[in-house]
């Protein structure tokens, strides 16, 4: 085998294997917004006087992932623990070689290895959670489709596996659009959060001021301006709350997902067939299977996402200004999470606009209970005539006797139907389907 | 043994027994909201004209935890898989026999299992949250004496364990008061997002129109008014917002106090006896034993916080309209969050209230490294004089041979004294102070 | 509210209130077991000559729970961090004020609270283990009926939600009890290996030499001795691997349960209909409710113990001789992994006794896909005649027409019966029956 | 950018890049395994006469990862949620193009891609236990040298932060080494217990029939021997302890070589300087510095490992004959706990060989607390002659006063000698070291 067999292409990972996530988070993104970060950094230096414009410039033009080899550097980082070491003696040799050995000097002057690596992850993570943000939108926009369309198309609700009363489609697609941008609002409000990382081996901006600046703090915010990223209140080597807001919003997205995931499954079952997937998987065996496995990736993707959020927040409590393993131990997690939800949320899309519904389906299991889904609205009707106590025993009994209600004399004129008791499944679904 | 030997009364938790927290979330704190919880929804249905208002007084005077005996409800809970269910029963048989059968009949009318218990579980948090969010702003405010006391205390900066370049100890307390009021901020607003839940036995409100309601949807609104809880814009049986929301507020504020825990923690050591607590715990068996209790107590509770908030996470996938497991998973990891996070955040306060800063110690331990903790600023000043590279092979050299910098011929005019390298912190500090 | 208002009795837990394990697992006995392991070092001091028979009789007698008051020893635990230490100074006044002050002195002579506690937990352990493990082999026993029972009832397979091929009841039984058998397999040998712990102030002990013993290392095992726990190797204070294989094999018994509860639950759909519990839950509203409710609190015990299972292994990661944190974190989990998984045994038991099986409704779903169960079957027999690929290209037209297969001219000789294409699940049932 | 973009390199893991577990658990490994258990089938077949030697042969020959696109047959495994079934595809092309036709359809003939899949997972399992297991055996090894040497080097025995009574480094390094054992006997009891997977469409056998088998239950274990692994008692498709059981040894030896870490760490400080790793990492800015990287990312491991480990275990609760969504959420987290583990090994190997003891810094520190370390065996020693509470009253008020405990008249004939108060820890060193 070669240095590349251990390399991960995605072969495990059909829920996230050549989306544009995966692409978003790879080592080649990673390494270039790496690269982005110590660019920025000299420009930044340049533009309050600190270095000569022309080492920004040759910085950031040397600032290119497809120059430097990043198995290499994976190696490399062995040494000191993580991979901005070797990556410094890279850009510097690199910057040097081409542009001059006074511009290498330049390059992450003042700056700690956690500046670069944390700025990388806000930039890798602000990048992909755009990718969410738009498949979020995209997916609660095609789940209003079938809400409205389906308004009115009465199905069993289901409580604990069973029958319990009648509800809508319409409403369940409008709760699960409901979701979904609950996920987006998250999302949206921690990406427009994510700040630059600046502070210097231990968070004080001190080198800043040995290689002469005269008011250092204002090194940060014009580091982030040039990334696009929220200046830092207080360097943040230790205070984690980027990187824990990152774990809520993802797993809270992995899990709303992962609840019209569990739904659709439920529904498509071969007995229940309420729904199908647009395009379901084949079988090598069985040329009948249509599997529905956009759902089941994104199912899978909903197990893992809390125990990976688990072990970032678990991360928060980082001893001193750079911990021996707790800032190490977020690396992967993170990445895994952004593309598991870049993944499912890319899989999402294609599960709401291909979605098919069969309302026949729905209506004919409304009476697999023979009228016991409407029992509920017999209790409330027959109370006041007969007495609750009364009322309930003699449902009891007829739901013992297993014969269809409606040959029961005692209910003979009550409305059996059950599709018209969807109570206010219908104002709910409008007033739901109001919220953009 | 008793029926009653089952019972945990906090022996396994000196982290939260006797706390405000416990007594807020207990089996009879719980019983009681559950009661609110009933009682709120036939004053609603009063209110609305739906139920009479004797019925309204006769089952808000019953809902009072002390008439109704709690472990009992525990074990005939096991029947139908939840305390609702026998507390109806309990509740109805009160209301009937003090105040009249007729008004027995509106206990509980349209609603189903899941929306009390639902709802108790939002006053349950909402008032824990109430004790955590003082508890936190106390921590915050005593946290901002020592930041800007030792505004100028010089200390080591560790990283990997290892000394880097100084900080200051002002520096430190402010960026731990930064993330503790980063935890009030996530809780307030959880805190003040909570719904009540109100949408019957599948969510449609069918069963309010079948009593009679010609506007179920009005009633959720006027329940959650009398409950002091938001409106929910639809029911939330299987849309599980408000449990993630809560479980990602509660595992980052574990994990905010937990950082000042650790912290506290490793400048406690015996070597290190930079801090201390106020009042340490004692030994059996040694008497000069002065344990960090506090912190290693909240150390315990972020050690634990993120798991339980995993398993909330995971029950967002909640299939149907309630589903067969995700729904019973939640109670006791949310209430042990509760607690936990209650009982951390009283603990944070002592520990903030009653830290001991030597600064002396501090200052000796600047000099540990012979000079070696300024050796950055070394290396920025002479960079210019010697270049990069032979200054960093000087520093080198004199870092291996062990003796004290100021030893060394080289650095005769250099500065040597830590206390002037401690960069930005002063006005980083400040800064972080501003915020309220 | 008093001060019993914090307490836990179960309300949140159906799923061990008022179970066995429960009682095995609550604060009294845990108090029970802090004492038996206290008397039993005392006992121990004494059958080596280094404590007067008298006051190994007087600690035994004064050892009882009923005596001690555990809410105060749970609000006393908080100033040092554990209940072992008030739990000392109780037991020293109360054997010194009943059987004479020299007594007194041999209460906790040499220990450390860690190894009271830790032994506390190992006693707890053991007796709830002994709990599971009757009720595993009683589910093993109970799931052996159905599975020879029903060897040749066929079913669907199902995979990924759909009809696959067809299989047997007798198999899915046979493989349920195979998996309690892992359970059962994996709690037993944990069991057997619980050790006492033993170990003094840094686990050295050193302590029990200076009280006068000439051979410290004897005392361990004649503590555990008369513990009825193993003997341990070295003192554990650290080395945390029983906490860790009492995490591993509970959370593979919740999961071995789980599984069996996820097929209970997914048969029992209304849908479905293919097996029921014994005896279902009802509903406070629909009288014609029949919940899986033992499935149910199943299979939310199985979403909760790998989380807490993690917890406990992360606190292997144990710093120094006793952890500032690590161990404080174990207990509750532990003993909420030990209550969940005790109540899921108990339920299990119920549920497997309860089953019932419907034969006639697995034999009518067999026909649901209207032959195409049976459509690798038919893969197989037509490829030597038609040639792979035609074979498929056949089989595959013909699912999408949507026609009974048997109305299929190419297929008139094709043996279409389900229950015919059963493989080796006969065989394989009655080999895993072997097992015992 | 390019579409191998995506492709995870090991930048963002220090822990595992260019380790020979990388390698093993690589998605080339991946693809080896999967064609190495394809290749087996056939072969298992021709063994028992329903394949043809040749076929066995060609299906053998080409089963060379090498010939496969790894990254096309990612991105084509979307369609139906994994690999195996393009792969099958490709693979019977190349057999059918290079060795003819008849022979292509003795690919993955009777099989589900479950089967192979898992199988994989196995294999790749057993090839990186087997490097974990030299690597325990060599860390093991590498830690019983400081254990024998130091058996009697006195060192402050520390808990909760704080010196208690002196132990060895020795008893502490046999520590370290009984639980590296631990974790050896657990990782080679469920390396040996792997077992194949062979179970067709629903775990039947029911296609190994319909393609002519006669005893279509003699086909697993033939299948087995071909691979090195043990034969199943039954399919277990949805039976699965062998994942549970790698999660619960990975999980534990993460654990287990975390403990270590994290001693080291703690001993590593800068102000307790009592161990050091062979050869620390080095920072950009700081040339003094000298980091415990090994250790830093063995403890990062070990945050991580529990949480994998919980999704694996959740993984256990799998409804049907293959569920949608927790077979799929196993693959990644068991690779990356295999890595993950694998990589901690290697470095456990060389924190073990390299690991420096400064003896002389131990000693020094055992007077620390001016001799208060040994006020447990004063307290021992004075009970019998002043009274117990009186003993304790004396040394609390020595300990309050802050002066050397050998300056006090009344402990003039004491010996204060903390190198005379290690108990029994060279005798638990000693058994310690006997165990292999």
């Amino acid at each position: 085998m070669t240095s590349a067999d251990g390399d991960d292409t995605g072969l495990l990972a059909p829920g996230w294997a050549g989306s544009p996530a995966a692409t978003a988070t790879g080592d080649t993104a990673w390494l270039q917004a790496l690269l982005d970060a110590e660019a920025a950094l000299t420009r930044a230096q340049a533009a309050l006087g600190l270095a000569p414009a022309g080492a920004a410039q040759a910085v950031t033009r040397a600032a290119d992932a497809g120059r430097f080899d990043v198995r290499s550097l994976a190696e490399r980082a062995r040494a000191g623990g993580n991979p901005v070491i070797p990556l410094v003696g890279d850009l510097t040799k690199a910057v040097g070689a081409e542009y001059g050995e006074e511009y290498g000097t330049y390059v992450h002057r003042g700056a700690t290895s956690q500046d670069i690596m944390d700025t990388a992850s806000m930039l890798v993570a602000a990048r992909t959670l755009d990718l969410v943000l738009g498949d979020l939108d995209r997916t609660a926009a095609a789940l209003a489709r079938p809400a409205s369309e389906h308004r009115d198309t009465a199905m069993p609700g289901r409580t604990l596996t069973q029958h319990a009363v009648p509800t809508t489609f319409g409403l369940k697609a409008a709760g699960w659009r409901a979701l979904v941008l609950d996920a987006r609002d998250r999302v949206r409000t921690v990406r427009d959060s994510l700040p630059a990382q600046l502070g210097g081996a231990a968070g004080t901006l001190a080198a800043f001021g040995a290689y002469g600046a005269s008011d250092p703090t204002a090194l940060p915010a014009a580091y982030a301006r040039e990334l696009g990223l929220r200046a830092p209140d207080l360097p943040w080597h230790t205070l984690r709350t980027p990187v824990a807001d990152l774990a809520g919003c993802l797993a809270f997205t992995a899990g709303a997902l992962g609840k019209v995931a569990v739904d659709v499954l439920t529904l498509s079952r071969t007995e229940i067939a309420e729904v199908a997937e647009g395009s379901g998987g084949g079988s090598s065996a069985m040329p009948h299977k249509s599997n529905p496995v956009r759902s089941t990736l994104i199912a899978a993707a909903a197990r893992r996402a809390p125990q990976l959020a688990a072990t970032l927040y678990g991360s928060l409590a980082a001893e001193d200004e750079r911990p021996a393993g707790a800032w190490h131990a977020e690396w992967e997690p993170l990445r895994d999470l952004l593309r598991l939800v870049g993944g499912a949320a890319r899989d999402a899309v294609e599960l709401a606009e291909g979605l098919r519904v069969r309302a026949d389906v729905m209506r004919a299991h409304l009476d697999l209970t023979r009228g016991l889904i409407v029992s509920e609205r017999l209790s409330a009707e027959l109370a006041p005539v007969l007495g609750r106590a009364r009322a309930k025993e003699l449902l009891t009994r007829l739901a013992a006797e297993g014969r269809p209600l409606a040959e029961a004399p005692e209910l003979a004129d009550a409305d059996l139907d059950p599709t018209h008791y969807t109570g206010s499944a219908g104002a709910l679904t409008d007033r739901a389907l109001e919220r953009r």
